[in-house]
């Protein structure tokens, strides 16, 4: 059944799939050690413009989150994230198995604002019992969030300069970051997000790979012997290849910003399709996940035809469902969509 | 260049890429849900002849023994394992990680004898200061070992029956179970390991597979909630499908054992050469890797035209080097390796 | 200096120097397995009217804390609590560090409310992604909160049947539980919560003595091998006896409840000396703890002659402070607070 | 019952006692803020010679095992112990609780020698895949040791200067650390410790308080937000009081090693009495714990009269036991000892 369910519901993009192939006779030293993960590790660099940046491959994202933040930590502090935020609700604690708290701040579309971090940090600093609290030592942002939404240049600019001034780490979970990279109206580049964010991973999972994510560490801060922290959280992958060598595609021809902006492209269109048929939306994204308000009736109907994601109730006879557009989606599953809606809506 | 520095530096077997291309487009569900993890499964339970076997994929070894272990032991338990098993020894400590002991025992030929593991526990059980100390939860064997050596029927049938007896978990790592199951003179059968132990995993990673362990529970003892403990330990791929696709390939047709008997003839053949060439044999060793005692002049001429793991030093003169045979391993490689030593041997 | 900053500001009742001496040169077994231990537990599981109720000893409150909610919970489940909740709060993340999420749901004057907590159950047990979120193992309640209110009769059964309902653990920390017990309107017996509760504790180090909390399993739901846990976590006293003796003491002659007794009826007065002189409480506790809204220059008179706790910012101009009485507490004190008042209110 | 059990068998040095008492009524700040602790840390830096020492009081000394290393080691690190160490015993896994392994190296009558950490350290270093094992970043010993011996300063010396030069944090569990310095043969003094030992502790619990060890750490090197760190796991005391007078009473004309002698002296009567009476000792212990092989049959009559502790099974006719004496054996209990010991030998 055609899917919208998410941006993972198919494999990989072909070329990365063709590069596996024909790279897969060559004997490559594992764990990261190969020429594919050292030439994607370069263009990387080069793409986020940072020629010292330290990259390290790592399989998913919640991995990735777990192994960042509790590597990067001190003993007694703790990340903020929106309440929202993923590493807040959807990673069954993987945070807390670490040892550290997610210290939740209100959210609004998804996003942390500079002034609600501010508060916190300004009151937390000031509170005479602070030594038996969690201090606050890293921001987590997702971008997009988990609601689509993204930062713009002068938030991420107001959120970084609070962390500077405080001596707090940023760290831009960018599961989803090609989308944001390449959506309407973004005006934050992948060098400004280098230049922002002390560390930041681009997400490969949900952009066309099998799974990989890459972590950028932008200010020689990678934690040292990073590799064992890794190996010790289980996330070294003996055949790091397969992680090396589906990032060097990605940044090859520039197929990681094509994948993204085919998705965007899509959700455009997707996009269209509900809001010609007077679907309201729960949120306004700019991105891949269109978040729509949906009568309980018409999802039972719709789902029997089109996979897609319910989200959260909405009211009592209402749901919020996600769609998600990704490297596969073809105008021939939106025309399914589209017929399948004028179907639903025209029952009853 | 040639290598046989291990079993893991050649890509998938082709047969698993060939499915990955095939079924890439379909959409699947997400995180193991997917119909060919559903599939896979059902071959592996067959496989082991345990209708009832839950079966679950993890991404590596490292991470399959840290999830296992910690989700299976209660709070005050640790795990025997072999002074050289794999969880006391290259795993940075992930078992540490996640809070319990490996209680090491000593090993004969990298296995744990039946009789220290029955005086560690009737002594462990007479102490009348146990409850300060970490009880005995479960027992590590690694079949074969990290000497290539494996188990005989006998031995693991002593060490299940003390198991049982005194209501220990047996966990099983087969990281490289293929080549125990192929090689010569073994006497266990995959169903024989489903009977004698509670939890074992069938290991693709070093049998062919781009990724991924098939961890079995062998007696309805999947921990509650286990993909809660997957997520919540950075262990639960997004596109699942990766595992669920290689291990119904795998255990289609029987390209598991093909694979692993194909790697058992090649290290037939390399055992050949090297001992037909007057080389010492470090261990003796069944399976797909060959441990060999050789001088450090010839290591360091050799390791300009092939690959291979330097292991351990033996005495001032020589090292014990490992030669691993997999599923790519060809006739030409092991011309070359003839030739290569050839050479060094006449050098001089 | 005259000090109301805290309930533990002064040593232990006398009766328990007392007793610690007398028995000071008795040989006892360590670690909690002396006669002293035993006796003490005796007497507890009368005052709770439980004989099957099982008793531990503990040295100090976020130690409890830890100790209790980390071996009652499973891998995939965390505690709810206050977001005012002291283990959300105040306890430098111990409950995170242990691996477990805090679930912190709003307060409404330090309490959780049942319609809240059933509102987070079952949206959480209705949202089809809950395996990829921690799952409420727990509701932690503090009584007297840290605001000082206490739950009513009524409130608790209603936590309880909730709780029992969905198979959820309740925790009361009882650190100031004797302050409860013994404050005007309060309709909850020690019984009571004993029948409500799964497992709390009765607070020493803040009722009188010089550290200890006795924790009461209720229902048979003693982890197994507990003393083991306690130990793993570093709260294992070798001379037990210093909980025996005084937990003994406190339960011997309804000593517990007449120094509780003593501090609230200090607290009334208290109360009555700042509302006398047109002081705003902060909240309105029944309880040994005050919070008076003070403008800040006169907070700063009256910290030269009189030592209480900065609790928070009330406004500009205000600032709440935190007036507590104690075992030790004494007419005299409290005449030293009038006229410290009288002094600074006068002065300008 | 008279008890040689341990040297935690009985209470407080009654100087402690009436310290306690003396104090009882003052208002004093919380968590080790007091006066109390202050003076305690003065003189005990006065007693370890280091001016500039940092010095902190925790409850109990698996909890300081546990705090000291964790929050001492990195992600990457584990701690070097002798087989028979505390920690690797019998604190029912609390270090690896934290996330760290023990490395466990060969011991000789209790003590890690130089030359086996030197082999270790160096082949460690050596071994190419040592990103995939635990590093050591710690040496733990324990002076006296778990079966009474002491090191030599010429020992003591070689560790320190193997673990400088690898740059490796040396922790001296001094439990029992008076019955070392006093005990004859010796020839390191505290300040020789302090000098050599990155951090140590003073055992309080074991020589004649109630609770309490005092860590210093002689080089600057406490951790940064080391309280919050002590917090974090459980081990902060609200009434710090308790452990400062107790150092303060201690370090105060030398009470510490007044009752570290008394106890040498009366292990050495104790010993008189035992090879007077032919009992041969398990090992050859200079300090306060003495092990004797025991008949099982007179071990079953002399434990009716006395307490005592047993050990370890020697061979199926005789035991170890462990007799100890502390701050508060006396002369008559020596008698008394001496009494039963003619009663047992001569039946039969």
């Amino acid at each position: 059944m055609i899917s919208f369910a998410s941006d993972y519901t198919t494999g990989a993009h072909p070329e990365i799939l063709r590069r596996l192939a024909e790279t897969n006779f060559e004997h490559l030293p594992g764990y990261g050690t190969d020429a594919y993960c050292e030439s994607a590790k370069e263009k990387i660099r080069a793409a986020v413009g940072l020629p010292e940046a330290e990259v390290e491959f790592i399989a998913g994202g919640t991995q990735t989150n777990a192994v960042v933040i509790s590597s990067m930590l001190s003993d007694h502090e703790g990340v903020i994230a929106a309440t929202t935020g993923h590493v807040n609700t959807h990673e069954a604690g993987a945070i807390e198995y670490t040892g550290h708290k997610v210290l939740a701040l209100p959210q609004k579309e998804g996003k942390l604002r500079a002034a609600d971090v501010e508060d916190f940090l300004s009151s937390f600093f000031a509170d005479p019992s602070r030594e038996h609290m969690v201090f606050p030592g890293m921001v987590y942002l997702s971008h997009p969030t988990e609601y689509g939404t993204v930062y713009s240049k002068k938030e991420l600019e107001e959120i970084s300069s609070l962390c500077r001034g405080y001596g707090i780490t940023l760290f831009l979970d960018g599961a989803r970051l090609g989308y944001a990279l390449e959506c309407q109206g973004n005006d934050l580049s992948l060098p400004d997000i280098a230049r922002l964010c002390d560390v930041f991973y681009i997400g490969g999972t949900k952009v066309g790979a099998l799974c990989g994510e890459a972590v950028v560490f932008t200010r020689g801060n990678r934690p040292p012997h990073f590799i064992n922290s890794v190996k010790k959280r289980g996330a070294l992958l003996a055949k790091g290849r397969l992680l090396g060598i589906q990032f060097d595609t990605l940044f090859t021809d520039g197929l990681y910003f094509r994948i993204s902006r085919h998705a965007i492209e899509a959700a455009h269109r997707l996009r269209g399709i509900f809001s010609s048929r007077g679907y309201e939306f729960y949120i306004d994204s700019p991105t891949n996940q269109q978040f729509i308000i949906m009568e309980n009736e018409k999802l039972e109907k719709l789902r029997e035809k089109i996979g897609f994601s319910v989200w959260e109730k909405y009211d009592d006879r209402r749901t919020v469902v996600r769609f998600a557009t990704g490297w596969s989606t073809t105008d021939g599953e939106l025309d399914e969509l589209e017929k399948a809606l004028l179907t639903v809506d025209s029952e009853k």
